[in-house]
């Protein structure tokens, strides 16, 4: 497609982006051209913006960044048929290289030589992105724009949550960002008995209470230890969803945890964690997971089919909605901790 | 406890029962005497009623039937600690050895020397039950005796519904009595986001529609199978629970699930199966689970979290409520087709 | 690659097959022309051969059978990276669609719209056999062709041995042609810990003992149950593997599983099959599985990894070694029940 | 049983042991009395000769060490009938409450409330020891003393390696006390494909290579990482059993998983350990579980059936048979860190 566009880009390696415009990305025989809808602000996406050291060791400018949205089918390369021009969609943006033992064993999602658009390539802050078609996912129509921005981070707290079981269970969620906000109402959803919140930050334990979770818990004020144990007879919870990714965090979430219990571990710490292995992994008989990303595909059919079923409110998590063009007002927005999601519309809030 | 109670006694090896005045039972050092609250009716006792093939198999009169009940603990052995005068309860009927394979193995469930209490020895529906202390089951005092008098049918339900993964799935129910009721709001609590309840008695489509079935179907004049692909985009249900212990439904049911599926056959046929192996088990890489009784106790857990978390509605499903020495009139309103489950009451309807 | 090859034949929907010279066939971008070196014949080979009525079902001649075979790539599509001219390959003969639920979530053994090389399109009894990158297996150069020639039926003993756990399990084989007596090696080697084959044939029997089975039986003389239950200690076997597809191999297969047992089936029966579902999979809290083909492509790395650790012995299984233009030999030899795998060389045995 | 017996007293809170006379203890009536045939010696009996910091914590004296042995019933309370005097016996020395939610739901061995024989009361180190009749477990006669006094720590390693899939699978064991070379056994008879021992003690090694370790390492010499990375084409090991307890251990450990990888943590860190949560845990999609005693009892059935089919060689593990009088001798021979399984015997070594 001819023409130029507007995009959020990192033009070098430095703090900030910029909107600009650029050329209508060219595409290949097997990908699809989307016209974004909506797109939705990952915190990856504010490291990227500071500039901070995990960002300067990944990250090769330039780029246009952005890697949750849902948008519409503008063209497709001549063997794509999965998918035609007019196709409502979203897209798993870690594309995978089909050929390691992870990808063919069915664990696409660990694969040993994964890219990411929106990380590694131009992604969807902008006008249009470019999908293969293999990551293009086509989506209900009766499924919100809104949601469907969310699949990435959604399908994040989907697999997390469905990583073990979690039918009547008691259920912990340390940290309530996005994810671990979405994964409450993932589990409740999914027929979680107890689901206790745990966070620092008072609007997302707002957020949190929106949610339903039965307990929202301020560590730095409220006894959460005592107050678990006495809600679950003294046993601990049955399911740790960590999504805090911080060290205090992950030692409140074991210190509550039962004997033999499973804990998901989403949040990803800057810097190494220490922990008493004998007392909270090997004598606890706890079974310890590392999340990464989506299954491809099985966490896709299953965000798909709970939110047809209408299982999942997740407005409350949506705190902000504005132009596009206005990518670094929303930076500053995530900075002062008081926005949850941030929606951006390249063509007008809807 | 000396002293005589009210039973429902069946006198001899012969049809009917009867209401009798009969001494209230001895226990020993490891059992409970509980004074019965609320008792409620299984199939079975219409078989054991009736004298059919299967009771003059297993049944040895005189025997006080009943393993469905809840509570109160009026007297315990001198080793018992689990409980204590007073307590509210339920119990586990099935009596394992503890000493075989399977019980040594966490699948006492299915013990090879199972004794079934209100089967092979005296039950529930009388003033007093005798439990041993192993099998005996606190309640929440929070949960209406209503539903504690339900835990045995309730844990045949939550034991096949959670015998599989159930969250984000599709469904399929076929035969809709009681325990087929009960699995539709389990199913919906649990995160199913679609059940297809098939059934071909209009009193029970009836009450599985007031439970929130998505699909009511009467197999005698929808096409089943016709409604389930379109519903499924042509794939089929990701789960079978059979509760008709059927062929046809049986057949139904596999021609409905997708390739990959889950099915838990619940249902006891009185008759041999005819299937075709090839195309519905082999080809289509089913997994069929046999379901019997209830986990003991990981099931009992399961249905008292779900219960006190309030995500199970089971009221529809209770049809009859009336004084226990009205028992064969119970089992006249079973035998009508209109009744689901009828509740006992030993000392007059609350 | 321009010429002419030797190819059997299938010209017409009629019993038989020919010897023909054919064009070498034509490849794709995304295929890989491999020159065989050696096949082995299935059953499946013998059903279009006799044009039984399956075979009338399902091929649509003229067809090249033979799904079975190893060899050395002879020429590359211009977009094929994963193998190059003189690899020494084999390949999964399941072409999966890659699009549908199946596909997607891990299970492309159970495609919806499986196309199988050798049954719907032209197979490796042939000088060269077309395959798609994406089925192309890389084989260990110190892996025997002979065994090479076998991933295909060895991977379904692998996948059905594997479908559930065997390590220190005691497992009865039912039905040994060459996929049950592989499962007697992998069974084995996988820590089974009593092997029980069962088996009406005496050649078979034979092979069985030379494989290692514990105990070699035959239903028709021996009291199987009993056997079985004295070996066990009265409890049964803890597995089943069914691959005699015949209804009273199933029934004395199920006779001897224990309570909480697995079953997998991989037997196909071509009629339906009567089965005591109350004793036999309800009360039994039986876990039964349908196998198909192998795991795409799981199977193949677990085969591969016993192979190189030398801890199959495959050789007794083998019992022929001819030209291939013989086939028609090797097909008599295998009605008369003697002959167990058969393999064939296009360019004379070596 | 009237009389005295010869004992391994820790009399007193101070590092040490003594030999003492002391009397045959009195059991009750579901208890087991059992004349000690061969008991063996476990680390933890050397933190308790030692008086370290862990058994200033949680010994209290005066106490009869030893949870390792096996002998046989001199007598049997009124109430058992699991055995009878004169049966070949060893015990489950974890003796659980059965009354916990772990009790009740099959995970006995880790019971919130568990008391160990040998630990928290007298053991076995002495003539005679008390077995309450739940935990005996009767030993096949077929079965050598030598390795029925190896139970417990051989179920540790059973109940590790069996904790997830080993089946063609590649297999790190980091720590070659007893428990690691005996899961050198087990993961082989149980079709591990390729197995890696890492290793410092060079006595330790030498056993690792005589119980067949395919690859055995020194983790201050060899390049551990290169080395198993080139043996698995460069995907690392699919299972870590870590047994050496130590961070440095863990680290290598780690490194060498692959993506989706499985980590069994038995060994016991005495201090807190720091890890990259991020690279190691997170991203890899590692599933890690910690690992104590052994399955109450499934895993003693897998022993045993383990053991009865000959599948496992023991005897380079013992080092040392002496007699039991000599205990403090067998303490100084463990720590030179030459002997590794030290047996010993209360009536003169057979």
């Amino acid at each position: 497609m001819a023409g130029t566009m507007m995009a959020v880009m990192k033009p070098e390696a430095a703090p900030g982006a910029e909107i600009r415009d650029v050329k209508i990305p060219a595409f290949g025989d097997r990908d699809v051209l989307v016209k974004v809808r909506v797109a939705s602000v990952c915190g990856t996406d504010l490291h990227i913006y500071n500039w901070d050291q995990w960002a300067q060791n990944r990250i090769k400018p330039p780029l246009i960044p952005g890697h949750e949205f849902c948008g519409d089918v503008a063209a497709v390369g001549r063997e794509v048929t999965a998918v035609k021009e007019g196709d409502f969609v979203s897209a798993e943006m870690h594309v995978n290289c089909g050929k390691c033992y992870q990808c063919r064993t069915g664990d696409a999602h660990i694969c040993q030589h994964v890219k990411i658009i929106g990380v590694d390539a131009n992604g969807a802050f902008a006008e249009y992105v470019v999908i293969p078609e293999s990551n293009i996912w086509k989506i209900d129509p009766s499924i919100p724009a809104e949601y469907a921005s969310l699949y990435d981070p959604l399908g994040n707290a989907v697999h997390t949550v469905l990583s073990g079981d979690i039918a009547a269970k008691t259920v912990a969620i340390t940290g309530c960002g996005p994810i671990g906000l979405f994964s409450i109402a993932v589990a409740r959803a999914c027929g979680a008995t107890q689901v206790f919140a745990i966070e620092v930050n008072e609007h997302r334990r707002k957020i949190a209470k929106q949610m339903k979770a039965d307990f929202v818990l301020d560590p730095t004020k409220d006894d959460v230890k005592k107050i678990v144990m006495e809600a679950t007879d003294g046993t601990g919870v049955d399911v740790l969803l960590e999504m805090a990714g911080r060290q205090d965090a992950i030692q409140t979430g074991f210190s509550i945890l039962r004997l033999g219990g499973r804990v998901s571990l989403l949040g990803i710490p800057s810097r190494p964690v220490t922990m008493n292995f004998a007392e909270d992994i090997i004598f606890k008989g706890a079974t310890i997971l590392g999340i990464n990303g989506r299954r491809m595909y099985q966490t896709w059919y299953q965000m798909q089919a709970l939110l047809k079923a209408g299982k999942l409110d997740l407005h409350p998590v949506i705190t902000d909605r504005i132009p596009m063009r206005d990518f670094s007002k929303g930076m500053d927005r995530l900075k002062t901790g008081e926005a949850s999601k941030i929606l951006l519309y390249p063509n007008g809030v809807k």
